[in-house]
Formats: structure tokens, C-alpha cells, sequence
């Protein structure tokens, strides 16, 4: 079905005339070569690559403004892209059309301390913002991993290790220049803190995907470098008593900025791939902020908890080489998770359940993960109920890819039967579409598909993801 | 303008069928009489009174279905009401309909302490639930000041005095359930932490106003009640002063819960209404939520800012009574401001600006009060940049209603060339409608427009609110 509706939305003379329009007005920031195609489309999965029919790479929003209104002219797609690190084919392109790179648009426009918000452009990675932001002794706390842009961290709504604390992409944008389908340029919100004007067009761009619009500028919540910072690890009996664990943390109000499960296999690939030592057991790793008596006292009291339940020791330090080492190894837990299997196609699955549902969720997917025979390190971001599995497939073994398919089908049914999301943080994209119906209901996902044909009546928007159009 | 469109969009007809469906389902639970449709109508505020053609009471999301589904039917209007605490007109019946009261629907569904979230029907109270919760040590903390019903409070994006820690609505609300324009129900997210799955539904209807859907059930985060809490008041040579401890205190990460100011005509106000004994100066009252080890740190660090400033002695204490008492006087400062001029109508204003401009906006608004000859004393959010003037105005008095309008003119002007918004939280209705164009420019208004016809093409739902229809 994709396919025929493909073949019916592809216009070759169409896309000629876009190409030769874009490449008059753009020059050599028109590319159509084979190779850039394919680095546009998706990569990083085991989604199929369905290349652009060109790349462009605008300076401006009235550049952005200028390649929506040809496009739109002829009812080509367009479809947004920031660094590419996306793992559910948001990139893709189903019908062709033209990819709209943002690495020429990366500066910060203001930084306004007083008020803890900067504003930016979108092809700015989140590295390069605190780089940017270090000397004022202000962050962009959002950190998903991956040295994303900003403006595709927002239109997934991005998260990461320390949501916990400080919240999702949806918390922290408070306003967006975004191009239209029309081309026009509307921005979504003032600079105030908070507004009660109308309807929350922010918040509606935020996780649209470039579905609704193409975002071209960000005004971004900041915070202030914590004075002091203590991590730590903490090893647990059980996956069960760290989600316990991380239960009575957040309940108890300790303000924990990370709180980061890893399951057994997962710190034997890690203590393999980022050389540490840890014991080879379910374990959490934590992150404290605040000033340096209440890092102390929250560390304190999450040890007493994490004894409790039959854990610790809980080792914590307040050095910056530990903390980097630590978080580093963190980070690197897709790729060391990788690494237990080289070779295989990795995919990350990316369920989110209360967080009274976490254990339960986790200890099911690992029973499946053995009755099915296949190597899935865990990785959660307990505090959210939020986790990862790192399913490491040789997709050259069809009955492996089949048992493949059946946990994450499985997994996904799980977590929708706990009244959770088929996905907390990574998007639809293309790969999610198809839980849709079952996670929203009819009317929910009726109400999102009259959205996007209110603002995108052409569907030349990144089509093909999120909602079905027709 | 609006009464030809009103003219045109009533039809009496459809309204006396409409009344005789709903009569034959719901018995003594529709009211028709004109006391009771007038106390539905707007009474807070200055706005005239526009009741609606009759007022039900549906006692589950069915009945609210079936109300809508005969509206439907008719076109006749759907106007939700839940305590009729608005202020800018949000619950008039501008062209007659069905007022939705909510008294009924006030239950407390199901508490997930472990989740930190409960589920709740919208007519309940912020100050029922909260009694509700305490035995659990949880507390909903959203405080608007007035006890609002939570499904008036989201429909309105409210926020209140402690915004600044904990949020607004758009922050504390997980799931909606919302009965659409055509009847049909939808549930806009699921109950874990966060999600990436489509568009975000819930913050779309938060601060929508009924204009969407009407809201029949809530899934709300809820905090744990402080271990420890400290109030108090600290005097400051200047309103710029109040505003730079304000800034410095966000800036230096101290999690203040609460940070208000009143100026020095509110403190005398106060002092009378209230039976305080504080100097008549400017003044900031705050609150301090953590252990009792970090509302001291955290008090001690305000004590050393506000030192710096010229500002204090800060006297601070964790006794309860004190800060009942305290915090009693805050939310009664609108009762204490309408008691300088007895017999005068109290006007509420409620622009945001990014907290660096906060003070130039106050001290240019107060020359404009004295320029101008009005009595306004001022009270302030004054870490979210925002703050109210209660006007008080001699409605009689052609002259000073035409100086009250003026003075209201120039301030939204100000605010909105310091980039900010004409409301903060007391929402658009009709009261603000005006300014929406000025604040969100063509496209992003259109964008509004286009939602609202998407979702409700017929325009039954609260019209002649936050967007025009035509």
C-alpha cells in the first residue's frame, strides 16, 4: 500500500521543476548527487533508505520560506533535517522531494542570562550550544545521547537521561519560528515565561516531526550550571528493587537529575566496551545537582533508600574526570551494547509505562527476550518509566528477524496494556505509525489527522510519518 | 459587529428544540430559569452578562456526549462552566446555547501514588482534591488563589503563585479526556511520564477554553507535600529591587516555590484588610519547599541576596500558622485592593514579560497610574515576569472608565513590545480577543483559526472565544 501510494504521489515533472527552480535561486547548495541523497535519507536503522530527490541548505528563514514556496508550488515534498541521528525513518523520504539541511543555519542569535532562555538556530547541535553557553555559566540541560540538532530535538521531543529533573523538549522550548505550508512565517509564542493567549501552538510544533511546519529558529528555556555535581553508581539484587529504588527517590522528593538503569548484560558490555570494572548485576547510575551541602544530602539519602531495598553500596563522588568517565560509559551503552554482537543491525525499541509498571514491563520483556532466544541489553531512564532494549538482529537470519518483530510486538502491546506510549522519546517517524490506532483511539488520531490537514492541506509536509492523510 | 454576528447565529427555533431534547433527558437537571442562567454568565469582571438559553447538569463523559450530540444536531452552542471564577468572560453565552455545569462531576477517580498522578473528574476543586490527597502526603500545586474547578483551571492554562517551582497547567496535566464537536470522545495521551507518540493533544486543549472539546476527565501529576516549608516577607528599598532579588535568586538555582511582590499600595491595603503590620514599602513574600536542612540554606541564600540589594531584614519561619496567615493575606490582596475604594469595580490585569523587563514594566505602568489619576495597586509572579493591577474603577465615572481603558491599552502595548503577552494566566475569553492579532501576528492567528475549524467546523463549541471563526 505505501508502495502504490507512493507511485501515486511521485510527480518526476514535478520534482524537475523544483530541482531546476532550486538550483537557479541556490547554486552549488542544491545537491542532487547519489551519495548526499542517500546520507539524507535514513541511516541508523534498519528501516530501508528512501533518498530525497535533491539537498538544499539554506542560510535564512527567508530561504526556508523560498524552498516551501516552490515546493508547495507543485506539490512537492519537503522534509527537514538536522544531523540525522534519527531511528525511525523521520528522515526518509516515501515520495521523494527535497531535504532541507539546517547545517548552515547553526548560530546563536541572543543569549538572554537575566532572563534563562537564548535564542538559536536550528541546525545547532546541543555540544555547540553549551560550548557556546559555558562561559555565562548557563546549560541546555536536554541530553538524549546522541549530539542532535536543536531543531530536530524539537520536533521529536527529545528527552534523555536527565528528564527526570529537568524535563523534555516540551518543557524547555518557549517559542519557535516555524515555516509554514504556505510559506508563511508564524512564531508560535512571546518571549514571557508563561501565557494563558490562545492555543499552545508551541507545544503542538513540538514532537510534530516537520509534519506541520518546518521549524527555522528556537527560543530555548536555560538553566544555570549546578554549583555542585555528585554521581555515582549503585548496584542492585534486582532490576525489580532499582525501579523500587528509583520509586522512592522521586517520591521522596530528592530532586535527582539522573537516575539511569542498566540491566546485567548491559554493564558487561559496558565494563567491556568502556573498560570499568562494575559488578556484573542490574545497577543504577545517578546524577545530584544543587549546591554542594544538598548534593551531599541527596546522595545520603538515596543511599539509605538504596539500602533499604537491599542495594549499594552507593559510591558517589563530586570529581569531574569520574563524572565524565561515568556518563561517558552512559552514552557509549548503545555502542557497547552493540558490541556484544558484531555484525547484527541494532534496534532500539523505546517504550515508556508508569513508573509503577516499569519492573513488571522489564521483567516480562526479559523473560520474552530468552524464550526468544535473541541478545537485548537494557537501558532505562527509570525515573520516567522509560527504557530501551539494544535488540542486536542478524538480519541475515529471516527467523531471527521474525522473532525479532514478534518481541517488539510484544513489548509494545505490554506497555500499551499499562497505559503507556509505543514511544517515549525517540518519535514516530515512519516505524511507530502503525501502533498509532492502538495507543490514541480513533478519535484522538482522527483529531490529530484533521490538524494536519488544516495546516497542510497538500500534505507536502514530511508526508508519510505520524498520521495516515488520506 | 458582534451583536450582528450574534444576531445572525441565534435561532430560536433550534434553541427551543434543543431545550426540549435535553428536558426530556435530564429532567430537574435542566434549568432555564433566569436567575440560574444568569449566575452561569459572566460576574466577575466588568464584561456584561450574556446567559446562556439554559444550563445542565450531566452527572458522566456519557451525558456530556449526549448534551453535545443534541447541540450538534442544531448548532446551537456548548459553553462548559465550572466555578464561574473567570475573568475575562470565558462562560458568557455571546449567541445563547447550553451552559455545561460541572458541580456534578467532581469525583476523585483513582490516586497512583506511586505515579505521582491521580485521576480526576473536572468539576472538583483544587482545594477538595487537595483535601483528598493529604492523608498520602501528596498535593496537587497549582494555585490560582481562587478555589477554581481543575477542568476550569486547564481549560484556562491557569497558574498562580507557585508557577515559578512547580509549573502551569500545561505542566501538570498528563491526559485529557475531551468530549470533540461531533460527540465523540477522545483520550489525548496515555498515563506514562512522557511520550513522542504524534501530536501533543493534551497541551493543545490545556488554555483552549472549551472552544475544542470540553474536558471530562483529568490525569494530573501531583507533588509529595515538603518535608519541610518556610515563609516569609522581606521589604525592599524599590519595586527595581524587589524584581532584581527575583532575578538573582532564579539565576543562582535556588528552587524558590513561591516569590511575590507587592507594591507599596498593596502592602498598605493589606496591612488594613488583612490586620498585618507590615512597613508600607515594596515587598516580596516567599516560600521555600525541601528538607528542613535545605529550606534553611535556601532561605539563608535569599537573606544574602536580598542584603545585597539593599533589601530586608528577611524573616523567615516554618511554623505553619505564620504562613497560613501570611499566604491568607496574599490571596486575599484582591479583596484587600477592592477595599481601598468600596463601590468601585475591580478590574484584574495580567500581562507577562520576560523577567528582565519586569521592572521597567511595573515602574512605567505606575507613573501611568498616577499620570492617569486611578487607584491600582500592584501585585506580581514576580519570577515568571508577570503581575496584576486590581483597577479600581468608578464605573459612573464616563472619564475615568475611558483613563481605566487607556491605562489597559498602554500596558498590553508595553508589555508586548518587551516581548511579552497581554495574559499570563487568566486566559484570552473575550476580554483579550482584541489583542490576539497584535500579540501573535496573521499566520500564527491563522493557525488557530485553522485548528479551531478543523476541530469544530460548526462553531458550537464556546464561541466568540480566543479566535474569530469567520
Amino acid at each position: 500500500m505505501a508502495k502504490s501510494s507512493n507511485e501515486k504521489k511521485r510527480n518526476p515533472g514535478a520534482v524537475q521543476q523544483v530541482v531546476t527552480e532550486l538550483a537557479a535561486a541556490f547554486g552549488n547548495r542544491l545537491v542532487t548527487s547519489q551519495a548526499v541523497r542517500e546520507q539524507h535519507a535514513n541511516t541508523t536503522t534498519w528501516i530501508e533508505n528512501q533518498p530525497p530527490d535533491a539537498v538544499v541548505f539554506p542560510q535564512d528563514t527567508g530561504e526556508v520560506q523560498q524552498i516551501v514556496r516552490i515546493c508547495a508550488a507543485h506539490h512537492v515534498p519537503v522534509i527537514p533535517f538536522g544531523t540525522g541521528t534519527s531511528l525511525e525513518g523521520h528522515v526518509n523520504a516515501p515520495f521523494g522531494g527535497v531535504s532541507v539541511d539546517f547545517r548552515d543555519m547553526n548560530k546563536v542569535i541572543a543569549v538572554h542570562a537575566e532572563d534563562l532562555d537564548c535564542v538559536i538556530e536550528p541546525g545547532i547541535t546541543r555540544k555547540q550550544l553549551n560550548e557556546h553557553l559555558r562561559d555565562q555559566g548557563l546549560f541546555f540541560p536536554i541530553d538524549p545521547g546522541a549530539d542532535a540538532s536543536l531543531g530536530g530535538m524539537a520536533a521529536s521531543r527529545a528527552s534523555g537521561t536527565n528528564a527526570v529533573r529537568y524535563g523534555t523538549m516540551k518543557d524547555n522550548v518557549l517559542a519557535l519560528k516555524v515555516v509554514l505550508a504556505d510559506g508563511e512565517v508564524m512564531t508560535t509564542s512571546r518571549r514571557a515565561k508563561k501565557s494563558s493567549a490562545g492555543y499552545d501552538l508551541t507545544r503542538l510544533m513540538v514532537g510534530s516531526e516537520g509534519t506541520l511546519g518546518i521549524i527555522t529558529e528556537l527560543t530555548l528555556k536555560l538553566s544555570g550550571i549546578p554549583e555542585s555535581i555528585a554521581s555515582g553508581v549503585c548496584p542492585f539484587p534486582s532490576v525489580d528493587a532499582c525501579c523500587n529504588a528509583a520509586i522512592l527517590t522521586i517520591q521522596s522528593g530528592i530532586p535527582v537529575a539522573r537516575i539511569e538503569l542498566l540491566d546485567a548484560l548491559q554493564v558487561k558490555a559496558s565494563n567491556a566496551y568502556s573498560k570499568l570494572t562494575l559488578p556484573e548485576v542490574p545497577m543504577l547510575f545517578l546524577e545530584f545537582h544543587g549546591t554542594e551541602a544538598s548534593v551531599a544530602e541527596q546522595s545520603q539519602r538515596f543511599g539509605d533508600i538504596a539500602r533499604e531495598l537491599g542495594g549499594g553500596p552507593f559510591d558517589w563522588a563530586t570529581k569531574a574526570e569520574d563524572r565524565t568517565r561515568l556518563w561517558q560509559a552512559r552514552h557509549d551503552a548503545y555502542w557497547a551494547g552493540r558490541s556484544l554482537r558484531p555484525g547484527a543491525q541494532a534496534i532500539a525499541t523505546d517504550v515508556c509505562v508508569p513508573i509503577s509498571r516499569l519492573a513488571e514491563c522489564v521483567a516480562a520483556t526479559q523473560r520474552d527476550i530468552e524464550e526468544f532466544k535473541l541478545v537485548a541489553p537494557v537501558i532505562g531512564h527509570v525515573g520516567d518509566g522509560n527504557f530501551h532494549l539494544t535488540l542486536m538482529v542478524d538480519v541475515d537470519d529471516p527467523d531471527e528477524v521474525k522473532r525479532a518483530k514478534k518481541l517488539m510486538e510484544r513489548l509494545t502491546e505490554l506497555a500499551l496494556s499499562m497505559d503507556g506510549t509505543c514511544t517515549g522519546e525517540h518519535g514516530v517517524g515512519q516505524g511507530k505509525m502503525k501502533y498509532m490506532l492502538a495507543e490514541h483511539g480513533a478519535p484522538a488520531l482522527g483529531a490529530m489527522a484533521a490538524v494536519k490537514r488544516a495546516l497542510d492541506p497538500n500534505n507536502i509536509m514530511n508526508p508519510g510519518k505520524i498520521v495516515p492523510f488520506d
